[in-house]
């Protein structure tokens, strides 16, 4: 992998990635030439036990601009550059211009409740140079390039002494906010390890020391042996509709063994997981010939220094849509309970999309 | 409190609410003749450590009706039913023809994850006769009623065997996924403590256990005492912007003392508390205005048998907008990581609606 470490003049860092070496200058472009200067605090919920982030400079970040405007298009006019270059790269992260966390958050405010810095990292992860392709889209050669850039920013983050936990989503879709259709993810390097992880990491490590063995690895053995609802079946990575799933279409991809994040993988288990991953998101664009929005979500092990022999990467995607047209809202129950409903079963769902053939290239 | 307990053709419960006795025989009509027969499941999501509810027979449920068919309308023609019979009543209560949880819940199947029955009750609170009226346009007087009638239903409800929790709740606006414009509220009746209170609940008790005294009642004195986000300032009840607010605009009604559940306000705290809703929800209706959408939810006492000296009863409410025209996405950070991202401070938003003047009656 070709790696190029650049600097924007704006102060923020450009990461270029490809498979092979490429000739040629990189430059280090930035839609503003300002130092920029976010503000960023953490406030504890003392009632839920979890912080917030408040970042209010976020309020005024683009949104959805015109088709003109792609700021994660390669630059082509000098005059008006856009955050990347020209140049043979494949895949290229940013340090995001509207962070909600950043490594050199000021102090926070003195309040009525605990308070600490913003300190973390937001960064911009784009797949491609192609504006309208996507993830799913891409050669399997791309998926595991990206594999290894997903690899790299959480070693490189989770390696900071602020960085607890390495966070790597993608929102896709205008449904779910999107305000950019260019295909990107993001990363959020938090200072701590986030609620869900953390309640996730708890009942895995319960199960670990009261059975000896990893509570995920049983739930994939489960899965494949009932096989109801097993959307890819690698020798290293499996795809599944969970048995508990709580959204309409929610998929899991895992590692077979309890591998801890992506940056353990072989390279067997990066080519499975690239096979795993298109094979869901073809999956997923052939269900309604449309392009399915959702959100993927990295649960890997936290970076905080301490052993996590419980930790079991696998990526979660939650659909936006329950049916066709038919957006699922989270309202009372789910975000003033905690108590997901679903509408349909997991059964049924899988079965739709075993019955979306799709071809792997 | 005038209250009658009618039953549908279809087997399921109607009460009808008025402040006084009234004359003249009410019916109970329904929309459908047929018997129900939900089907209705948990199971349980070994990673979360939390129950999901399966309930595929909703997924037919009454999708934003033409205006010409309201379900919560008083029945005009009696060829044609609603949910509600003609009558001087004034607030109406009635099962859920698609409910989530339900009394006589089949059991459910044996699967790979622990299951049980989908037990409990899902109840629809209508407010008004009039569908073109809202909440906060209701009199105090009514609003005091409304008060009374979540009253009886926690206590009802929570009496019953299967239902360990209440949760009372309105989800306002299309934005949060709204099928019906009328003005009404919902109960879920939970077979168990949900996540989010039973969250919130342990560290109430830890602070309880440490400091003796609550929690809530601590972050209400502190509230008042600096002021910044105070919106309504009862002898009985405030409402504020949390300092830890996690939605831009969002608000919490708490009685002063730790009141378990509003079955438990004396009348001077009812009166209080339906003058901090009303002041609530008309400053939320000024600020654009426009009807402006949230979640509001209960957090009460559970009803499993258990005491509860760290309850401590509050309404918060969850608005859909950060901005005009700009809805709040959940995205990755939210709902991968559980992580809370704020655009805005809570002091900035408090001082918004606290310029909004109201007047009450």
């Amino acid at each position: 992998m070709d790696k190029r470490v650049l600097q924007k003049s704006d102060g923020r860092q450009l990461i270029l990635y490809a498979r092979q070496p490429w000739t040629g200058e990189a430059t280090a472009p930035s839609p503003s030439s300002e130092r920029l200067a976010p503000t960023s605090h953490l406030r504890w919920h003392p009632l839920r036990g979890e912080w917030i982030a408040y970042a209010s400079h976020r309020q005024n970040r683009t949104f959805l601009p015109p088709a003109e405007y792609n700021p994660l298009a390669v630059t082509a006019d000098p005059q008006n550059p856009t955050e990347l270059p020209a140049g043979a790269w494949e895949v290229a992260v940013f340090d995001n211009r509207f962070p909600t966390l950043f490594r050199d958050a000021d102090d926070a405010p003195a309040i009525e409740v605990p308070t600490r810095p913003g300190r973390g990292a937001c960064e911009v992860v784009v797949f491609t140079q192609d504006p309208t392709s996507s993830l799913g889209a891409l050669p399997l050669a791309r998926l595991e390039l990206i594999a290894e850039v997903w690899a790299d920013r959480y070693l490189d983050l989770g390696a900071r002494d602020e960085v607890d936990y390495v966070f790597e989503f993608e929102n896709r879709g205008v449904e779910v906010g999107v305000t950019l259709g260019h295909p990107h993810s993001q990363i959020y390097a938090y200072p701590f390890v986030p609620p869900i992880p953390a309640r996730e990491l708890q009942q895995q490590a319960e199960f670990l020391a009261a059975h000896g063995r990893g509570l995920l690895e049983e739930i994939v053995e489960s899965e494949l042996a009932d096989g109801r609802r097993v959307l890819y079946r690698g020798e290293h990575v499996v795809a599944f509709v969970p048995v508990f799933a709580r959204y309409s279409y929610e998929v899991w991809i895992a590692t077979r063994r309890a591998a801890p994040s992506v940056a353990a993988f072989s390279e067997a288990e990066r080519a499975d997981f690239a096979r795993a991953l298109k094979t869901v998101l073809l999956k997923y664009d052939g269900l309604w010939s449309r392009p399915f929005p959702y959100i993927m979500s990295f649960h890997q092990a936290p970076t905080d220094g301490l052993r996590h022999p419980e930790a079991h990467f696998h990526a979660e995607f939650y659909p936006a849509y329950r049916m066709p047209g038919r957006l699922k809202y989270l309202a009372g129950s789910e975000m003033g309970a905690g108590v997901f409903t679903a509408d349909t079963l997991p059964e049924e769902k899988a079965r739709e999309l075993q019955a979306i053939e799709v071809s792997l290239s």
